[in-house]
């Protein structure tokens, strides 16, 4: 810490201000090079050959997805078609759906619909992404946290309040979570799989947003929550999310949830009061451009190659400039879209404030944690995968003079 | 009544049945030939071409929708660009989103949300759509009949029940209204418009779901009901809808809702917690295939092409078999999708069921009412949009047998 000089920070973040820099980090946004990838898609569908499995794609029908969309999930999923409900172009929506649901109508085994509770909980493991935290917080259910560790969520905190009949669910990112890029270990799955609940209605949201989103590496099997659920006697605990939208175009894909076919059963039935379908035409150009499992994780490798030097450009400004100082820690994800950086205690908020000074826009410091609070002000979430190569790379030198800077300050109190 | 005899009608329907004919006029689907009038849309977006107004469609963002697809919508239904969320391709889920909102957080005028009400009850102009009436009912709201007449729903009677305070809305068609096809008048209109209710949150839904949807004649103009309700004193009264789903493609349009900037304004806060964006790709293809509303008029005019001679024939075999007899009557609509048709008391029911039986599936009698029951047994909605016209021509005969068939029996009760 001592093997910086103020005046010099200072100097440095003059100059990058000086330079009128307009750079966005806020949002884990896929970058132009990446929708190139996706070119093909708007010119997949013939429209002569829009009748799948007897269904016109073209028409109303069919409130639980095309079939071959059905197919396409349960293999990359791992699950069965019949676990499988297809929807719009929008995974977080249907996430917000389903608590929608449980607020106004309860879920399978709720004694009664969320609204005529008393008070509900959920279970946020920190830091997270703050759109789940927002969907509960906006139907006033309280959000309590849980420390994350590299290996999933603080299980023993977790199964400790979800004594409390309260507590009605967890929002879990399992795969390269929001924004860690931690995967959860396989005895934290187990553990999640087996959890008995005071809430006989307890809801595992499990946001599989990352399932094939590898930057580094071979693809990653997942086990199947699904199965691990029923096996442990659970059947009904889980209901998975995922979506083509950092596949192909994002807010232009095909979201999906899974979950046991009593659930599946039981929220179409509420769901058929909603709408008469999706946009099943959407799907089938999904579908049809994605091809199966083998044939997406090619296109995701393709995503990694040009993600991969946007994380590492970024991790070697960290590597060179900060890790000398020992002033934050980071993580160093395999997959996903985040890299979260933890500063000293009570540094995160002023460097995101002077990032923006210097014409960079980060993630809110804070909004990572329930009602955008990080106790500590220590979490910033670092989102490399818009920009273009070279201003990613100068982002990562603004961020750095950034965080000294607001280190030193924070020092000098 | 007496100039038909029982034992010929009879052996007409016997001969029906011996033909294994398998007719459906269910639902209010677009046919064939009318999905070939899209046949453009699916490749009219050039991946170059993607960027609208600053936006690209191809990525995150725009929570209430492409700006021009908010144009497209404020020239269609006369409204401001302002005053347009553009949606997902289903209006139906837009309106069911409402209720949703107001269950969990309350409208904009709100003293709770409605979840927290004692009792909440909606006005239902009978017959009606049955899927508006299921979304209210999915919540428990308890559902209140009201007249129609050809000139829109009984306003004393509406005046009348929203004086009670857990009267918190009303379900309008006012073009076309679905099923008798009754255009609402200027005076009726007009006394929506200056409603004052009771409840400070009563929401009229104004489902302008056929706004260009004529089948005979030319486009009949229709007033701009956000504006009337701001000249009423009532600006935020109104929340109106409408797709392209019967324009373009069903269930793979683009759906709108249109209300006050401050209704917008406070929808579009609660809905930043359920979605990033909608399908803005689908919006941009909508808008590049349907131009405008000169345009898209004239596409209609196609669709009313089709759609005539299918009302015509089914219209005819009526006037020939039915009218004569006297044990009928029915609507005559200029456009929508359905034709009315009401039996002697006690007859709807039966006239479906035999319908059944002999191969022609309707829809169920009732389903126009209020949790499934016409508390006349009267009223059938006709369908003729989807099967081939030879079809239809057929379906109307089987019809008409049966319709006979079901009103001797019941005479003879």
């Amino acid at each position: 810490m001592k093997e910086f000089e103020y005046s010099a920070v200072m100097e440095e973040f003059e100059q990058w201000k000086a330079q009128g820099l307009s750079l966005n980090m806020d949002r884990g946004k896929p970058c132009l090079e990446q929708l190139e990838l996706s070119r093909g898609l708007l010119s997949v569908l013939d429209f002569d050959d829009c009748v799948a499995d007897g269904v016109d794609a073209r028409n109303y029908g069919e409130l639980s997805g095309m079939p071959c969309a059905k197919r396409y999930w349960a293999e990359l999923l791992d699950v069965r078609p019949e676990e499988c409900f297809v929807g719009g172009s929008s995974s977080l929506n249907m996430m917000y759906d389903l608590v929608a649901k449980a607020w106004s109508n309860g879920l399978l085994h709720s004694p009664r619909p969320w609204s005529q509770e008393e008070r509900v909980k959920f279970l946020c493991p920190v830091p997270g992404y703050d759109r789940h935290f927002r969907v509960t917080e906006s139907f006033g259910i309280e959000l309590l946290p849980v420390k994350m560790a590299g290996s999933g969520p603080d299980m023993d905190e977790v199964e400790r309040l979800a004594a409390d009949p309260q507590v009605k669910g967890i929002w879990c990112v399992p795969k390269y979570s929001n924004p860690d890029g931690f995967i959860y270990s396989d005895e934290v799955i187990r553990r999640i799989a087996a959890l008995k609940p005071a809430a006989p209605d307890f809801a595992v949201i499990w946001d599989n947003a990352y399932c094939v989103h590898e930057i580094q590496g071979d693809y990653v099997p997942f086990p199947d929550i699904l199965k691990l659920c029923a096996q442990a006697g659970n059947p009904d605990l889980v209901f998975e999310f995922a979506s083509t939208s950092k596949i192909t175009l994002p807010g232009a894909g095909m979201a999906v949830m899974s979950a046991s076919e009593a659930n599946i059963k039981y929220l179409s039935k509420l769901m058929g009061a909603q709408m008469i379908s999706c946009d099943k035409l959407n799907q089938l150009r999904q579908v049809r451009f994605l091809k199966d499992k083998a044939h997406t994780l090619e296109l995701m490798k393709r995503h990694g190659e040009i993600l991969r030097p946007r994380f590492e450009a970024f991790l070697q400004e960290l590597e060179e400039q900060i890790k000398p100082l020992g002033i934050a820690r980071w993580t160093e994800p395999k997959g996903g879209y985040f890299i979260s950086l933890y500063t000293a205690p009570g540094c995160a908020r002023r460097t995101v404030e002077l990032c923006k000074e210097a014409g960079l826009v980060m993630t809110g410091a804070g909004a990572a944690y329930p009602y955008g609070k990080d106790p500590e002000d220590s979490h910033i979430r670092i989102a490399p995968s818009y920009p273009a190569l070279k201003d990613v790379e100068q982002a990562a030198k603004v961020f750095c003079t950034c965080l000294k800077l607001a280190t030193l300050e924070n020092s000098r109190k």
